[in-house]
């Protein structure tokens, strides 16, 4: 059925102009001024309002299984939950354990994410290296719809990859068209500290940032980019909560390579003074890697995403409530690492960012679904308002405002660290694949209709990548043999 | 009548897809697979081609009187090479002399362009200041669709402007919603080190880049854009030639400022070694300021267009023939200033930009016309190929070959500074203002054809800097009056 | 008489070693374990102390008319304070007028200092051009052992030195074997500012931080740095205090450029939010330019003496009582700018530098001393303790206590910046030109006792640039002359 | 017996002064004016030349077992052929293999080591890691006079160090007061390089430089860097080849740490191009790790000696004969690594050095001997001339030249780098340990004169660490215990 937003304004990455935008089925199917309603159409009325491409949420960890417990987010409740903030579609993470079979992690991620209520697709991790690892990641990308692969530089003795690793999976990666992503930290140093830390009685919460200090993000992040480097292949670094990663990200791009960074909204608006609180469920509530810096490292990514060095924002979306997290009230060691905000992303990069001049609203676009779309080969067909486009849009109020808590939101679990943030500029409506799934505060969300996106390899980069190659590949010198 | 772009790829700076491009009267009136063609309509065939916007060049001088002389290329040949290379719009610039009124230079300089081939608009210069200029500012502005403004931080006793013309003039342009340029050089220094070395002996054009050394450019570059800074504009720097510059706009880019930097095709692949040949007229032919640099500078430039730190690509089309060159022959300060490229800079910069891997077709478009569209506020109705824009296009043959040389270039001048580079990846069709203009060779524009156009004021990027300036603005501390 | 310093353990740039120190009229005639002492020496217990080089504080300005009023603090009260902080020796500055005669300027100055209490120096300030500033700066460098010129980069319609001023100066310096030394600051910058802020309603001294932004120092020091590049020449930047500043010296530096860098006690330890106190007499006395900084700039700044790229610290020890302050009550321009430290900067330093572990003992010495001695030529003469040196000397007791205050220090103003800070680190005994000045706590020091000191031109670093000039001296291109 | 230098000037890091140099026993005794010769002095005529601290190469490998092989120079002819070139003192490496005991291998260095001319010392190699490594460090440290300790990141399944082993070695050496020293290279990558090359057909000696990217150094020393930094330890960074690993030196100093940086003498002149010879035995004589670099890199290497970012000068004197070089001949990963330079560094330092204006003469000596002294607290005992030092000094005649050649040096092996370059500036004389040990031209040392110098633990600078460490020591946090 046909469905037409009317009176707003459009915007997208590159533009702002007022039209209305009709979708039939799961498409955009015209954009312009003043179109006419079909018939039997459902009218959404955009007055005053934005429209804009559906958020596309590139970390996210629904129902994930780990250290020991499982993230209280399912895919059913955390798509919605993103729906209610705009968010259109996530790229999840399949993580396979150590020695397992890539393609049963794989087929057991997708089981589990049947019952989305919006689009989504996977990263997958490469944990360990054997020849299998290699010939499932070609299943994945040929057959699977598969374009990224993800990499832990930290979680020693558990899913960290060494530098072997690192080299045999993103050469791999490149053969097959897909992009490499990396978890940057020392997990060594990380390991060290934490050993160190406990030793010296500092058991609490306030011991996860000392362990996990910039210097060990920046570190793993600059290994993982000259890796790249020597390698010419692209690469992705999720998460970057630090002047130190931001920079070696910033010096790798000045000098022509190709490097994207991802920045969490929490690394934007929480500081690392969360940690010192004597409440330990609350401190305790804020624990995920990398933890939270201090204000300069949040002025430093808002920065990031000013100039570009930094082009895509996510949640790394991956819930525990309380007594989840009292696993770790003796050792901030065994506090299980995640926070929420799927459902608060959007809200809280307009606020923050458009509000405040950081950003236009066509940047915003851009750092919220366009460039994940562009960078994970998913544009246009996700990232835009144009005809031929999935009908992935949220119309947003400018004026309207919410505060935002555990109270209210949409999100399965029990704490939310912007809690009392009250934001201005919120969705009114949210559209999937052409459905109405979000109105004015009413959830309309539908178990299960989310579907699987293949993410196609060799986005337009590698094309230009190869070329580079070409031109260096090495000559051998034509030397007289020896005299015998 | 309507044209039809038939068989061809379509290239923006975001997307490449198959589709074929109907225009009619000057506008893009559908994009999209197998489109049918109207009754009479011209048909284009673009198969195994790129179907892309004509090339904007933002820096173009036709007819400049300067230096004593008159630039050979006139409106007419300088927007028909243009043509002829697939650019399809210039941006030249006035420039008033010092006392005279803005208004009174502008109205001359739009008498010279009125036989433009192809739509072309004005920079306007600020070489003085009274109440008078400002006003004139404010009524460009407001009434002629002008809205950046152009600062020579060279040329002393002549246009330069002393940094409380800077001061005035952003100021004013700020409140006007125009966009501030400069042209950076240090001129004290130059003027220094231009006495000293005749002084020293040095008359030929190799004194040239001795008197404007990359460090001369780079200091006026951190100059204007500390000055920019502190007013809170926007800043806009032409010709960055040298990885002094770069790195001044790369900072000021990190830490959120917005500054944009424009290369030239040159700067990209001439070097300076051309300034030290013992033939004057080669020599000569080469003088425009900045001066060609060191390969250096050039990767640092080509880097700096890939990170997007450089955001446009032009030509200071400016065009001098050997006899006017020759005023210098005994003191390199009196070699007119300039040279030529509005017909080559397309065709050098997909052969040496992507034909080696450093830019994706899309990024080409990017540099070419896009950023330059919305840079200057002329997006999306120039830069893009998209229902509702012009109709300037350019269908592009990644596989055609062709020897640059000045025996065989439309420009109307005696020297090619690109002479004897054979480039892969020529204009086969340009089509501007939905004219079919230049066709496989054949040139067929049409003089006069050419419309002004006006740019907006107040890009999308003054209101993101109105709201940090709102939140930037200081409040007074109340005290106590003293006791009497 | 002889003087023996017995039992402590002397510390210079290079070396700790536990030695006795004896003095014989002026000069150090022995190092070394146990020397014996001289029939009727003074003995001085140094044990469990060090023995340093007495400081030098290359920046005050005593007894200047400056801003309709003059300051407070004399060459008697001024160096004898010094003493009782450990500093046994300033270098001053000589500052004509615009249009006054330098020698004249110079004599008057001279003419003040005779009443110092311990040896003195003089920069003197460029301030205006034109033939009789060259010949006066010739005469000052040949017949007067001045080796450093001083300019303004601000204070716009008085003392400030626009770049046309700056290139002859900076010429001329070089020929002489001088170093130039700037004030950087946009003097044009803050001159808008001031006007923009008074017209907005501040008017208090939270106007003067604001009229003065780091970006307005950056600025100006990268412009000096990059005129003294051109020119070939070195450098030395007074009152660094903002890391804009900082980084245009440490890429100089990095560049290889010979860049000097000078940062106050003061901007090391006090923070901005002094302005906006709302007790006028606290904000405006410390009115000084450049403004105290934010916290950010204070690690920075650190950093840089840690790192090398920063090599002296000083005070710009220039005294203004409340009633003088008061002048801008009602319009901070007016306020006299100027703050006091003379006395103070050897104990901050030790404090926050050697107790913190940012500062060796040995990195203390270097930059309250022996680098200033070393960039000024006055080395070993001044800036160690070593046989043959000036016995200019400082017994440190690392253990001693103060809590310093306006109340208790000897210099005559009435406001200290330091205000209540308890250091823990201060001399126990001075020794000026081998006598005894200043005893624990007792201040002994001789009205007229101090010496002008006599720098020579043409340190070491000279000759080394001379070689640079030399090889990279332009050589002209000979071409064939014109057929006629 | 006496020796008394007459006549010339004294250069030291920190002053030029004429004086003359009066040497007793194994110490200098006396510098001054016109010394009195004692009877039966030896009398060095000094006259027009320049009277330094002698040369100390911290980074050699006499007759060092490598790649089944032993290199050429052993202990006697290497310290010897440094005499000759004014070095007076080496640091050596023990390298012990991987589950060798450190102390057995220390033993046998020391054994081997008895027969060298001038003095030495050794860094130790910590090549694997368990409790007997953690315990052997202190013995040596304690009982042995070593305080640093070496760390390959290159050289996979032979002596590599994973971070594993970084971490617990700078741990423990911390604890014992030495400092730890890297050779920096990500040896993981230049595994799968030289892997891929050999895979390509790349199997000469052109091959070496492309297995060894400078990024492979950038990555590593910035690890280093990181690690160094999270621990609080201070770094010493071996031959630094590239701008890469410089830029992570400079970076992490201008961020207050205390990182050192040392370069070799070939690496500042020698450039990458020697590797694309067609004859094999030219090409294999230059493969050393890492490699020599562009142009580029040996601008970069000479601004970081000036600046100050980099300290030190050595060589990485390793020697290999044609026919052990030939072992590699099919594989350039089996060509033995090294090149020799202990005889020429100080030569070839001082001519592109000094006779350039890159340093001056004071620099000269703070390069070549006082920094290397001064970190490895050897310092004033070596690296200065002055009254308690050891007679170990250079008579540089800086007129004086030669023409570098392997058919005139000392050095024994078949090859010299430096081959054909004439310099200005050489040494007349030398004297170790109060002997003169060469003179214009004639080699006199003495096999087995040479003496073990112990260097004590804890430099000056590990008290200010332990400042900054106890200042950041982490609190716990108090908290209420949970309701049970
Ligand atoms: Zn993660
Ligand atoms: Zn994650
Ligand atoms: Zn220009
Ligand atoms: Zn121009
Ligand atoms: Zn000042
Ligand atoms: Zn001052
Ligand atoms: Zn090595
Ligand atoms: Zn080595």
């Amino acid at each position: 059925m046909a469905l037409l937003i009317r009176g707003g304004t459009v915007v997208t990455a590159e533009t702002t102009v007022r039209a209305d935008v009709l979708c039939d089925g799961d498409k955009i199917i015209a954009v312009g001024p003043d179109l006419e309603a079909p018939a039997g159409a459902d009218i959404i009325d955009a007055g005053g309002q934005y429209v804009m491409p559906g958020g596309i949420d590139p970390h996210t960890h629904m129902e994930l299984p780990f250290m020991g417990t499982v993230a209280s987010e399912d895919f059913y409740t955390g798509t919605a939950a993103g729906a209610a903030g705009g968010t259109t579609m996530i790229i999840d993470f399949v993580i396979p354990s150590p020695q397992q079979s890539l393609m049963e992690a794989y087929k057991t991620w997708r089981g589990w994410a049947e019952k989305a209520a919006t689009d989504y697709s996977f990263h997958v991790a490469v944990t360990w290296w054997d020849d299998s690892v290699a010939r499932d990641m070609g299943t994945l990308v040929q057959d699977h719809g598969v374009n990224s692969f993800k990499h832990f530089m930290a979680y020693k003795n558990a899913i960290m990859c060494e530098d072997e690793v690192l080299v045999n999976s993103f050469t791999r990666a490149w053969e097959l068209g897909a992009l490499c992503t990396v978890h940057a930290e020392n997990g060594e140093l990380v390991y060290h500290l934490q050993k160190k830390l406990i030793a010296q009685g500092i058991t609490g919460p306030e011991g996860h940032p000392l362990s996990r200090p910039p210097e060990v993000e920046g570190e793993a992040a600059n290994r993982a980019i000259r890796i790249a480097q020597v390698l010419g292949v692209p690469l992705y670094i999720v998460h970057v909560s630090c002047k130190e990663a931001l920079e070696a990200i910033s010096r790798a791009r000045a000098e022509g390579q190709r490097v994207y960074g991802e920045v969490l909204a929490g690394h934007l608006v929480v500081d690392e003074s969360v940690y010192r609180s004597t409440d330990f469920e609350f401190a305790a509530a804020h624990v995920m890697s990398p933890p939270f810096r201090s204000k300069e490292h949040q002025s430093a990514l808002w920065r990031g995403l000013q100039s570009g060095n930094l082009q895509t924002t996510a949640t790394d979306h991956c819930c525990f409530c309380a007594p989840q997290k009292a696993a770790g009230r003796n050792d901030f060691t065994k506090i299980p690492n995640g926070t929420g905000g799927v459902e608060d992303r959007m809200m809280v990069l307009w606020d923050q960012g458009v509000n405040t001049g950081r950003l236009t609203p066509n940047e915003f676009v851009k750092v919220t679904s366009a460039n994940t779309a562009q960078i994970f080969n998913l544009y246009p067909r996700k990232g835009t308002v144009a005809v031929g486009a999935d009908a992935d849009i949220v119309v947003w109020d400018p004026k309207g405002t919410k505060t935002i808590s555990a109270k209210t939101h949409h999100q399965n679990v029990d704490f939310n660290i912007f809690e009392g943030m009250t934001v201005t500029g919120i969705p009114s409506h949210t559209i999937a694949a052409g459905k109405l799934v979000y109105a004015k505060g009413e959830l309309r969300t539908v178990r299960g209709a989310g579907r699987y996106v293949n993410r196609p390899a060799f986005p337009s980069y590698f094309e230009a990548l190869k070329l580079v190659k070409d031109i260096n590949t090495p000559k051998p010198v034509t030397r007289a043999a020896a005299a015998e």
